[in-house]
């Protein structure tokens, strides 16, 4: 039996296997003890020796920001935190029946679903990998329900194939993986790979590209069992006397291949979106609301910066309230962590040096538009079993995904039925009022499933380059943007540092966020503790 | 847009096109409507007619049972269960600390798991398509949640492979589909499939292969950026100034080929497995208490049947109690739904032809063996990142599965410490006593988790061929048998009828044994109808 030191032990044996014999045998160590390094999380950082009386100013109030404040506060610093809205979290937002919201524009959204139904406009699932925000979430003791990520019953649909009619994930998933297989058998047959192999190895290929693709013991793909125990019965078994089984027939591979259905059934395969995955129960702001809990009385809410200013001594900040009434204030601190968007940070004087503000001026930011619909019953569930998951179209929309939780509930529904991400049609869905992206939605789905027409019943839609606090939905680095600029954003500026999703390299994601967040505060803490020294 | 007609009418569209088109057709008709047929499931019995004052004798109150019994007395018939154990359920039964459970040879059990824990011995889980045992859990309000059946976190492991080191599902995933693709890439290149493919069709392949198998742009599999995505990075993306990325290295493959661990692989895409897939939150036998409720007014407990007679015109039973006191006492009725398991039946003196009577006696018991343990701490979690799902292992044990409920919870954690299913090993197991069964399990299973030698703290082993009211686990059918006993064990032999999952093309599953229970309650009140009016 193989017995190992218990964990610390395990750490440290692994970084002296790291520094003796190379990262490479260090990570083979790492994956024959079952864990990899999936996170540059390390556990909650762990800062002692802060001056005595130093304060530290935080510019919003999003996870990165209370990840910093609560971190800073635990370190024994003085902190406050400046939030614009009247609510902390940022785009870890939540929407409820009852909630308004005014976009960029003016369009005011009443949001009208039942008790209980929500979207998450932001971000809506949490990796099994995303160490730091699983962390904070068991110690603030957010309660988390799995986020369905792959649905086999679910549809995949482009209005370019199949006679644009639905096709179900499992069909394609299973067609496709068992006619590569077959092809795949006939090429290892035909000779075409025996130079690669030894015939023994050919042999035991061929046995796993059979168990795999569903394929029949003459190695074809086709109306099989297999195949059947794969895709679906046409006649499924039953009980007693009930009408015998009968199987299904796989659908034509060139016309599979030809229809780029096939890009749907990799997503669950990837690594951020492999089950399993999770949200909370209840809603995004869940975990919102349980950072906000812990450092509520360092918030000031309603708070507009105007003005970033620093000197070799202070940083003082000017604001306003949010709704642009009131005198400007100012608030100073020694030191800043500034986690606000950069698209609005880049509309904010700001003393720092002119390679930062390269960087804060280079990034654009993403868009994408997240469209809730309420339906007078959950006929996704009930009519057509779809439990949660997504389906996908080549359709404006792109995707439709079914609430995760409730299962079997009666009464009224609410779906994602937008989630669209990049592209020309998020700005277009942008320019829309949020009725006519809300008209549009329906529209599209409806080539999905002919219930909504009769079934729809209201829905709210959140366009994020309209989000009058973020302009945008996240930071869209490019490859030759990150060489040039990264480093100096993230780089400390005498007595401000950013942190927040743009500043890491996991844009979009809370995990980016919280990790920036940290990977900011100590090297916040670490220069402070210096010029302490210095001082 | 798509426009159709609403739900009844889409069905009598189907059963129209059906008539006129012929089977085909019509599968793809509700195909393209979404919804193809995985169940004989057409929704709860409508049964009319029920000749007054007409007595039906329910055997075993199991989900089998149970549902006869909610059907027939809803069809206006006086219904009796009598049942063996002091609970309802059968089968579908969950142990829970407290619980005292003494097996055949006289082991007596009590589990000392804590509070909310428990392991679910028989059923665990209810695919998306099993519509009569997620319409009776709708119907009975029990809430259910997700299932998780592939967590790509989890761990494979072969003793006989990768030095006996637990390899990451998702690497053993990602690089048996991404080598499989760069292979076939390579065979289409070397012109092995000129024939079945035209130029244009060859590129569309490759360019689908490429997604989908992490490969690099010119076609490879290998430590890159589209690998690492799918099997994880060496150094995962951070925030901030966290050290840079470095893509992870896959295995080789033919060495993945010869561990013959790409088995465990495919498990998630049968159909049985596939996501959505489901359990009752709190336990399995939140099903069994939930029929309970609607019929426990019908049923006799702790009854232990000895004698099934019947006649031209009624059915007797004898019984005493279930431990062998009392007086031996009958009950008689017009019928008779006998959802006695095949294993104890063919013990029982019974009154049927001997076609029946050769099928009860035909169909062997399928062995299965699972044992629960309790540990100190839930460190598949807090130390591996494994939330729910399943690890595989050649070794005896077979399987791991943790918890699907609870993530991230402090205190004592459950997990399902082997699932052992056919084979050598599960008799093997089932003749030891179920102390050693426990320390086998937590031996075997130190090989994949170093932390079971010292978090263990205590389990319990259900071995199905031990359990008094059962002898077994499944009616463990063999096509030949089928062929030749199947129809002979469903019919009606006068005024007896058997359901069960043994009476079941889906045997094993819960919703086998309700299958099977309407399909025999629907031909007996057929039957009962027909005999009424010819009397």
């Amino acid at each position: 039996m193989m017995q190992m030191p218990p964990k610390f032990s395990k750490r440290q044996l692994l970084l002296s296997i790291g520094k003796t014999a190379g990262a490479a045998t260090m990570y083979q160590a790492m994956t024959a003890l079952g864990f990899a390094a999936e996170s540059d999380y390390k556990g909650s950082p762990q800062l002692t020796g802060a001056p005595k009386g130093t304060r530290v100013l935080v510019l919003g109030g999003g996870l990165a920001g209370m990840t910093a404040a609560y971190e800073l506060r635990k370190a024994g610093y003085a902190v406050r935190i400046l939030e614009y809205n009247p609510r902390a979290g940022g785009r870890c937002w939540t929407i409820r029946g009852g909630d308004v919201y005014t976009e960029l524009g003016g369009a005011t959204q009443k949001c009208a679903f039942d008790p209980g139904l929500y979207i998450n406009p932001g971000p809506w699932r949490i990796p099994y990998h995303h160490h730091a925000v699983l962390d904070y979430c068991k110690k603030f003791g957010v309660r988390l329900e799995p986020f369905i990520q792959v649905n086999y019953n679910a549809l995949v649909h482009s209005t370019k194939a199949f006679g644009g009619k639905p096709q179900i994930y499992r069909h394609v998933q299973a067609d496709f993986q068992g006619h590569t297989a077959e092809l795949l058998g006939k090429a290892i047959n035909a000779g075409a790979l025996d130079e690669q192999f030894v015939p023994e190895d050919r042999e035991k290929l061929l046995d796993a590209l059979t168990r795999w693709g569903g394929l029949t013991k003459d190695r074809t793909y086709g109306p099989s069992l297999q195949s059947s125990l794969f895709r679906g019965f046409e006649v499924a078994p039953g009980g007693g006397l009930m009408p015998a089984q009968k199987f299904s027939t796989p659908m034509d591979y060139k016309e599979l291949i030809a229809s780029g259905l096939w890009k749907r059934i990799s997503a669950g395969q990837d690594i951020e979106f492999q089950s399993s995955i999770f949200q909370p129960a209840g809603g995004m702001d869940m975990i919102s609301k349980a950072f906000e809990r812990e450092v509520k009385t360092l918030i000031r809410y309603n708070t507009k910066i105007v003005k970033i200013h620093q000197d070799d001594k202070k940083v003082r900040v000017t604001f306003k309230n949010s709704d642009g009434t009131g005198q400007e204030q100012t608030e100073t601190a020694d030191w800043c962590v500034c986690t606000i968007p950069l698209s609005i940070l880049s509309q904010i004087p700001l003393t720092v040096g002119p390679a930062m503000h390269a960087a804060i001026n280079a990034v654009p930011y993403g868009s994408s538009v997240k469209i809730g619909l309420q339906f007078k019953r959950r006929f996704w569930e009930q009519d057509e079993q779809i439990y949660g998951g997504i389906s996908y179209t080549d359709t404006p929309i792109q995707r439709i995904a079914y609430p995760n939780s409730d299962y079997g509930k009666p009464g009224k529904g609410v779906l994602l039925g937008a989630y669209l991400w990049e592209g020309v049609n998020a700005y277009e869905f942008t320019a829309m009022s949020p009725a006519q992206r809300i008209r549009k939605a329906v529209e599209y789905g409806n080539l999905l499933h002919e219930q909504y027409a009769r079934e729809f019943d209201n829905g709210v839609a959140v366009a994020w380059h309209r989000v009058p606090w973020v302009n945008g939905c996240y930071g869209h680095w490019t490859d030759p943007m990150r060489e040039k600029h990264y480093n100096n954003l993230c780089q400390i500026d005498n007595r401000i540092v950013l942190a927040g999703e743009h500043a890491s390299f996991i844009p979009a994601w809370m995990e980016g966020a919280v990790l920036s967040a940290l990977d900011a505060t100590e090297r916040l803490h670490q220069t402070i503790v210096a010029t302490a020294k210095t001082a």
